[in-house]
This record gives structure tokens, C-alpha cells and sequence, in this order.
């Protein structure tokens, strides 16, 4: 065999997200680009601040000698000391810039953070439905993924978790506001979850650590303020990236913030750099780390996400769907209206409307929208949704 | 223990490279920099050509809708057009865009290529010296480095090659211009490499894969030609970059490119892909990509690298120092005039001269001299080499 049996196997595998989108390309071919709606991929549609386009056009105009070179691999220290007073004063814990490194977008971060922690066969538990790449990054450095359920509203659900803490254990990951259910995880469930991972880290003689994959974090509705994950656990990581908080995901620009009163904090600090460097991303691409650096209390417009959200919610609540108000990100995961998933995506396409089963994040009998797309292509779609639902809910599940 | 025993135990390992770099921040700060002669990282002085600063003012002017979003995992396709065609006009092959893959620099390109080949226990052939960070990448994919000594002047040694050539062979991962010593592979030896392989892969019946690191493939001096390796054997993947032909290094962009006579190459492409994305890579930073696509065949003036090269070469070689006189890259790889390269490091070091022991390289009793600095940093330092050197002349090896 030519390439590795490894990546072979999970070629052949289900990347359903995938999957739709080849089969959204062929519908677009098919009946044009203007006429498919396409909600398969979460790429936001918004363009960058205006602070953001400013300070290129400024850093364009007037260049600095060696903003192209080489920096330490965790990044600049202006970058990481902008980052760090944030933090600061967003969590009120002594973040110096010594606990940020830079990253290749939260999906680098996370591959970096696994690297630095697991050791062969160590495991990370992921509350489920979530984000399927996650399986990847975590096997990529010799871990296992441990999927836990939650509740019916997607909220964490604690004596799964604590049911799943062991020997084997080395970190819990948790994805808030989550893909694809668009769920927060509230103050008390944050708490909660610090209280058994201490009393847990205890029992086992071990720190297990928290990772929180924060990328939409600023994306959340309704004023609730993101709870910070940082004041419940000491031992906790954030991977984050300004991928849609300042709607840069091809620029591949985020970070790792690490606790400072994590254990052993300046090891694993040693520890993340070394893995940015040598699983070759080496430093976050150099322009971006400039520009993001004056830009922590800024945002696209939030507001733009909420109108669509609320749209969207309330028509497919009133066409019969069943799905949790999420609080937070660009997604909507309402139940099928039949229980095989795919078949009901498939019934979508006919209304040349893409989407995501359920089973491609661990959750079949639902689906995904990502809906960071234009308002018309959302009013568009919904006569195609109503339609599906009209027909099924006069069959029944 | 709270990190990975694997990180662990490689950050207690030798980095000499980083031992240099810190004990010359020491020296940086007892002195003051100006009077540091900083040769130990291979960081590019010069800045990126002037078409490219006028290309970056022009998109930060105008900037195109939709420029900072997700594109597809192997990038624009009007940079992977502009890229195949170079390669088809520099080679004659078919190249097609489908045979490339924009990656983060050639380092983000490497760990991508040994993910889509490596099976664990695989083995990848390094001729030594190297740059040792070819470790690290081969190991994060479950492979294992193989090393082979080369000629006296750093030429490949064929039948060095050949003895190490087995079952466990996956590829020959060759580097040139070559980073520590900068010699460039002569035609004649990629063309005897490529019958040894051919024949090779026929022997054992499997397709041994030729991996080629070309960082540095423009950086070549005395108007040698760069031999086009896809020219001598099908099985050919190139990993560059960007970061010095068009002094980008801080912005991570590069590419991978597969000869279209490559046997599988769909299937490569497609694992190439996968392993970009779950890496964590997910694509190569949008705005470069834009960027880098007209500048294929553009690049810094090698001019000035070759005439510091000239300088340090000269010079050196007056003071009675051993060296093979490099055809590319910045780097000089001197033998030790002690023994003990590490003691002569330090010496080098009471003349404030910041260097890198062979041992770095797999290559104990010589040194790395890395020139990308600017000449009058190699003119001050290079009385302290002639002091070192009288001293060492005088006591004999």
C-alpha cells in the first residue's frame, strides 16, 4: 500500500461534513450557485472589523524592517502581553505573557496542546455530539477520544463525566459555545465541572487538565455573558482563535492561554512551544499575530449572528422542529423529523438545501445548520424546510 | 508527570541550536547586541522583494470580498494553477493543480507528508549531516529516522544509501541546498539516486518514495543550475517554502508538490489533504497564498547571499579553517579546529561569536555558521575567527 493505513482508514471513513459538500457542489452545478443554500460549513460570511482592514492598510503602507522574519515560536511578546492583560482583566488572575503562545488557529492550538500533554493511550474525554475533527488531533499524538453523553438540551452532564474520570484519564475537552449544538455551558455547570476534576485529580493522585476550545466565544446571544472556564479550575488550557470573533479563519491566527496557577505551569509552557515548533507549524503567521494584538475587546458585529439566529429559530420552531434555543456560535441542531439522519438530509437537498446529519457529530437523528451566511440565503430556504416538515409531520416519527 | 514523558524527554534532549540561542542572549545583554556577532539561527535579513510589499499595499487598498475566509484544505486554485504551471515549464512534467497543496511553510509541509505516508515503524532515510528537527517530524507520524553518512564533501553517498535501502523503507528525505553544509546535489547524483531507487522499489516490490526538502532552492550561487529532482524519478514530493526566496519565514507559506507520474498520486493528493486539515494546519495562511502566486518565479536578490558568502568563504579559508565551499543556502559547516565542538563553540563565543556545534547536525567536530546576517555583522566578526584560529593553528589538532 502507497500511503499510510492509518490516514487510509479514516479517508474511507464518514466525514459526512465533507461528504455534503461535494454532493452541495454537484446541486450547485446542477441549479447554480445562487439557487443552493448552502449551511454544510461553518465560514462566516462576515468580513473583518474595520479596526482590522485599517491596521493592514497601515502596516501595508508603511512596513516595518523585519515584520516578515522569524519571532520566538510562542510569538511576539507584544502580541502576548496584549493577549495576557486581557485575560487579566477578564478573569482577574495574574496572566503574564509568558503563559500565551500563538497559534496556528484553535485547530493548531489543540494539536499543540496534545502533543504537550498525552502520552500513548492516555485518554481525553469529549462530551458529545461534538466537533469529529477532535478525534483526530487527539489520536494525532497517540491519545483516545472518550465521547460522554450530555443532557437533552446538550447541557454537560456531570455523572457521565464523572463516570468516564480514571486512571487512564488526562484532560476533559469541552467546546463552548459548542459546534454544532450552539449551546453555552453555564457559571454553575463550569463550577461543577472544576469541583470534580478537583476532587477527581485528588482521588487519582493527578492533575487532569481542562481544555476549553473557546473559538466562538465572543459569538454568544441574549447579553448572557460567557462564563470563564479559567476562575472554576485551576488546571485549565484555552484554545482560541480569532477565526470568527474578528472573522479571519483562512489566516489561521489564535492562541493557547495556559492558567498561571496551573501545576507545573512553566514545563507545560515548555512543553507547548516545543510541539508548535516541531509538529512544523513553527510560529502563527507573522502579519496576523500584528494585527489581532490591539484588537482583543473587538469583534464583527454580534448582533448580525443573533438576527439570523433568531430568524431562523423561530421560523423552524413554528414549522414543527424541535431543537434547543442555542445561546451562542452559528449553529442550529434541531432533531430529524425521521430517524435516519442522512435520509433526512437527503430530503433537504431535494429542497436544494445543504446541511449536516447529525451522525457526522456523533449524534445521529439530527442535524446541522451552520448559519453564518447571508440573511437572504436563510429566507430563501425556509419555504424548503417547511415543505419537508409539512411532509413529514403529517407521516409522523 | 504532567506533560508527555515522549516531550519530555526530548526537551531534556540536546537542542543545540537553542543552547546557542540562549546563551547568546546572555552575552547579548552583557554586551549589548551590536556587539554579539549573531550566526547561530538561519532567520533571513533581507526583506521580501518589492513587488511583493507592492502586491500587499494594493490587497490592504482593496481589498477583495470574502479574502480572509476558508478556502478549500489545499488552498486557492489560482495559486495552486500558478505554481503547477512554473512546475511544468521548470520540469516538463504535467504538472496540474491538483498536484499541489499550499501548506504552513516547507516545515508544516513535511510533518503533512510523513502523516499521509507513515505507518508506525516506517523508516525515512536522512543523509547526515541534517537538520535535526527531520527527527521530530518523521517521529510525530509514528516513523523512525534512519540516518547515512555522506561523502567527505558532503555529496550523497550512494552506496550508503543502498546499504540502508529494506523492507522498512518508506522514503528518502533528501535537503538541497543543504542546511548545515550547503551544498547543492549535483544532476549526476539525483540521477544515480533515482536508478537506486527505481530499482530498489522494483527489488522489493513496493514504491519507495523520494522526499525533497528545496527551502532553499533558489538560494544557489555561481549560476549553478538547481537539478530538478522530479526530472530523475517519479516518486518524487517536494516540500518548499516561501520563507527565503521571498523572505517570508514569519508568515508560514509553503507548498507540497507531487510528480504527476507519481504512482497513486489521487490517492496521495487526497491523504496530502486529509493530513493538512487534521493536523490542524486546516489551509495555508489566505492572504500569502494570494500573495506568493505571482512571485513563482520572482525572488531576493541571491546576489547579496553570494557575496557573503564569498567574504566568509575567503576569509575563513585564509585563517586556515577546513571547508567545503557552499553552492547554496546561507549556511558555512566548517571542521572544529579541536576535536571538541563544543568547546570550540565556547571559544568562539570569548570572541562574542555565536555559532552552532556539528553535534546539532549529527555531525560532531564541526560547526555551523549561519550568514543570512547583515555583511558588516561578518565583517566585525571576522578578527575574533582569525584570533581562534591562530591560537588553535599554534597548539595543532
Amino acid at each position: 500500500m502507497a500511503i499510510s493505513e492509518k490516514v487510509r482508514s479514516a479517508l474511507d471513513g464518514a466525514s459526512w461534513v465533507r461528504r455534503m459538500f461535494e454532493q452541495g457542489e454537484e446541486l450547485k452545478k446542477l441549479y447554480g450557485e445562487e439557487n443552493v443554500y448552502d449551511f454544510s460549513l461553518g465560514n462566516p460570511n462576515l468580513e473583518p472589523p474595520a479596526s482590522l482592514k485599517k491596521a493592514l492598510k497601515a502596516l501595508a503602507d508603511q512596513p516595518i524592517a523585519g515584520m516578515h522574519r522569524y519571532m520566538p515560536n510562542n510569538g511576539y511578546v507584544e502580541t502576548r502581553k496584549a493577549i495576557a492583560q486581557f485575560l487579566e482583566e477578564e478573569s482577574g488572575l495574574p496572566f503574564e505573557e509568558k503563559h500565551v503562545v500563538m497559534t496556528v488557529g484553535a485547530a493548531g492550538g489543540l494539536n499543540v496542546v496534545f502533543k504537550a500533554l498525552l502520552d500513548d493511550g492516555d485518554e481525553v474525554i469529549v462530551p458529545s455530539p461534538y466537533f469529529m475533527e477532535f478525534k483526530f488531533y487527539i489520536e494525532n499524538s497517540g491519545g483516545q477520544i472518550r465521547l460522554v453523553e450530555t443532557h437533552e438540551d446538550f447541557s454537560l452532564d456531570l455523572k457521565e463525566i464523572e463516570k468516564a474520570l480514571g486512571k487512564k484519564t488526562k484532560a476533559v475537552l469541552i467546546n463552548s459555545p459548542n459546534n454544532p449544538t450552539g449551546v453555552v455551558y453555564s457559571k454553575e455547570s463550569l463550577k461543577a465541572l472544576g469541583a470534580l476534576l478537583t476532587e477527581k485529580s485528588r482521588q487519582l493522585g493527578k492533575t487532569i487538565y481542562l481544555i476549553t476550545d473557546e473559538a466562538y466565544r465572543r459569538i454568544v446571544f441574549d447579553r448572557i455573558p460567557l462564563p470563564i472556564a479559567f476562575q472554576y479550575y485551576p488546571h485549565t488550557l484555552r484554545v482560541t482563535s480569532h477565526s470568527k470573533d474578528l472573522s479571519l479563519p483562512g489566516e489561521r491566527i489564535g492562541y493557547v492561554a495556559v492558567n498561571p496557577l496551573c501545576e507545573g505551569v512553566d514545563e507545560l509552557m515548555a512543553a507547548i512551544v516545543f510541539a508548535n515548533r516541531t509538529l512544523g507549524f513553527v510560529n502563527a503567521p507573522a502579519l496576523m499575530q500584528r494585527l489581532v494584538a490591539p484588537l482583543q475587546r473587538n469583534s464583527i458585529n454580534i448582533k448580525e449572528y443573533e438576527e439570523k439566529r433568531d430568524l431562523f429559530y423561530q421560523a423552524l420552531t413554528s414549522y414543527g422542529y424541535q431543537l434547543v434555543k442555542p445561546e451562542g456560535a452559528f449553529y442550529l441542531f434541531p432533531k430529524a423529523m425521521i430517524q435516519d439522519d442522512v435520509a433526512f438530509v437527503k430530503e433537504l437537498q431535494s429542497k436544494r438545501i445543504l446541511t449536516v446529519p447529525g451522525r457526522g457529530f456523533g449524534k445521529p437523528g439530527y442535524f446541522r445548520i451552520a448559519y453564518a451566511v447571508e440573511r437572504s440565503t436563510i429566507e430563501k430556504a425556509l419555504p424548503g424546510f417547511k415543505e419537508v416538515a409539512e411532509k413529514y409531520r403529517a407521516g409522523g416519527r
